[in-house]
């Protein structure tokens, strides 16, 4: 894209050569020649001029550069903006390499680059503009839509469907048998695990989360969910649109949660429970009962906010008093 | 095996040809021809007539169907049977994918699948009707019995031990050095870590578990039990037979733990603690100190559960009355 | 290494044949010949007489031996100082599996092993002596120093810098996207993430730990320090040397951590907090404020140590006299 395109996405203004061809973006420190860069103020205007990139996104006030400037409101909003725009749904170049193994029974679609020692085993499809990364394995019947990126060590199993511009980051694992048993008699047995995972679009899966299939429905993740890293969700678990789920969540069967919803790190969901709509959840909260949407709950067991804390200053309260108050009980009857 | 075979291990009777040869199972929504799949009443029987499946496990009451019938008692249960007799001993076909590299080295079992990309170093045995799947690594001396079932991704390190009937989901890896230092003059020395990981028969190990081979002794998994997505445990650990371990559970080093205990998820043990047999500890407990056997657990530090949900509830009495109590340590002294 | 060289290094005395080549150490029961074990008192001794092992470490009073001996004060202590010498900057035989993946663009040192399926992508250096497994990844312009080990199935996203005998172990992703979106009108947009990760010397990281590059700066894990497995360290996060981090460790975005910390397993600690020298954060708590040098801290929110034990404390004491302070609060008022 050039210059003077990449302008027009962020509304900005050109001062300098506007076709100039621009191949990626970088922070100030490694950028190459290709690369746009930003700069949020004149000090930053100098590192960045002595940059490898070939140009500088930055403040309209911006004094005139030895680099092509684009000047716009807020350089760091815009570098956002530009960077989905060069990013979001940038064509792939078609790249097959030796040691991947991709069955004939498989559908390709086009530009899809598979990287060295990927598994695609049969009746895989997988949509155009898709990246594959080293030696991850999709396996049977896996649908995988456009624009999607998976990283390295990736694991999919069987009949796992993404859709389009998905992310998978490294060691992530889809479609896992659930934790699902029955105990009789004093063995346990595996419950069948025949579900599905279901990744709808515009989802990023953070390193080593895992999502494990449905037992008898689909374990669904809804569109433009973000989880981060080493998260796991269970399976039968509903998860809506647009959730923002921090690293080491743990979801437990059967959940349906709604959507718009945040969840802080290292948060637990007991099985079975219904999460409405827009609710935030504390970190290291564990949720033990229902939650009514716009609701925002903290601690163990979770409760409004405003409780827990409460609680908690109430606790701190009697620990400064507690003496006085055992003083107190031990008084005689004033009767 | 045929409907037939598969209606006597189930108690059920044949409604319809009992000669078809069954492959598989899956859910309604999912099943293929030669796949059985079960209806646990009239309404889901109607749906499961529309699907792919060869037969339908159903209610001994049952209407006729245009799809071969097995009648039962409980047709989840008996579904869970039948996917046990199908799969737990499943003939594997023997196959070595031209991409994996097994060490002339090793000794290899009848019937065993070795996937792309799969790793086997030498002096590792594996046993019979073992699968292997892509990209997974066995190193020296690892030792794999019978029917074991091994996902993509998977790391054992050398000289872990493997029973039989054994399944390691995707990024398992087991046998990683245990977290040992010793810190002198303020630098950390890494202490060797020379034991094994010993997983006996019968257990599941969740996807990105991790167990840590034992520093001088072993790491020992007892039988049946199963271990969710994302655990760790530590160095030296001993677990008993049928333990049910959920997500994020993390077991510190040389813990022991007697046989049939259930722990929730998010749990942590700290070191060299002692839990006897059929302990229950909720989810997001922090144990502490040793378990008696029997005992259910719950909370930071964990106790009984009984007295932990008292402690909350009379947070809660506190947190409503604190004003009345503190008024009343206010007071002047009545005598 | 022969034995009256290791008797050396442990400033030990050697009986017996001192001119026995030593390759390896291990436990009593695993040893293999040519390895040396070790023996706390005579009981060991009479154990470690009957292994295959080459060289028994032992006590300085202990008897004649059928084999080999160095006698030392410490043999504990001597093991770990005699197993990191012969580990710790072991010269590696170079190797490069035929079924690696090589980039020509690569620069490779000296005594470079290559496992099975590993790929190594353009513009990456890597130091002399370095061992990296089967199927593990390494992208582009990654920089690897000498004497470091990458177990299997690593991936290292691009522009990725580790130091000098780093040992990163199974499953390990460094490098992977942060978790930063900014949400605008109802969507949430990915922020980029540009970083680096820099890991220093001597740095050991636990089996499926995932690292996060820097979002705009780097991310950064000082020299010595030490991270259990399945912990998370978010973008920008710079962590002091000589760190110790327990399982399921989760720290969030551009925390500071000083130097010789000491943090127990799952604990949390929220964003851009930062965390002063030589302090001690208990397992399972949650750090919600700056935290000064020197601190021991415990809890949710995470307070010094002894306040939240004494919080624990009382409310046991308040569970205990509820029924008291209830009765007394509901006197009647004695004026």
């Amino acid at each position: 894209m050039k210059i003077k395109d990449l302008a027009k996405i962020v509304d900005g203004a050109v001062d300098g050569n506007g076709d100039i061809e621009i191949t990626g973006m970088d922070g100030i420190d490694t950028a190459e020649p290709g690369d746009l860069t930003f700069a949020i103020d004149e000090n930053k205007l100098s590192e960045a001029e002595k940059s490898k990139a070939s140009c500088i996104l930055t403040v309209s006030s911006a004094r005139k550069s030895s680099k092509p400037l684009i000047r716009v409101a807020n350089p760091k909003l815009s570098f956002l903006v530009a960077y989905n725009a060069l990013n979001a749904s940038k064509e792939v170049k078609a790249f097959k390499h030796p040691s991947s193994n991709v069955s004939e029974k498989a559908s390709i679609g086009k530009n899809v680059h598979i990287g060295a020692g990927v598994y695609i085993d049969d009746g895989v499809k997988i949509g155009d503009n898709v990246v594959i990364e080293a030696n991850s394995v999709i396996k049977k019947n896996c649908e995988i839509g456009s624009f999607c990126r998976i990283y390295p060590n990736v694991t999919l199993y069987k009949n796992v469907k993404i859709g389009n511009n998905v992310i998978l980051h490294g060691g992530v694992v889809l479609g896992s048998d659930g934790f699902g048993y029955v105990k009789d008699k004093g063995k346990i047995y595996k419950f069948p695990q025949l579900g599905r995972v279901i990744i709808e679009d515009d989802v990023e899966i953070g390193s080593n989360t895992t999502i494990d299939r449905g037992s008898l429905s689909n374990t669904v993740i809804g569109a433009g969910s973000k989880i981060d890293n080493l998260c796991h969700i269970a399976h039968n678990v509903k998860i809506g649109k647009n959730a923002l789920i921090a690293a080491f969540c743990g979801i437990a069967g059967s959940v349906t949660i709604g959507s718009d919803v945040t969840i802080g790190g290292q948060v637990g969901i007991g099985d079975n429970l219904k999460i409405g709509d827009n609710v935030t959840i504390g970190a290291q909260s564990g949720v033990t009962s229902n939650i009514k949407s716009g609701s925002v709950i903290l601690g163990f067991p979770a409760r409004p906010i405003a409780q827990t804390r409460r609680q908690m200053a109430v606790l701190s309260w009697l620990e400064k008093n507690y003496k006085l108050v055992s003083a107190k009980i031990k008084e005689k009857d004033p009767a």
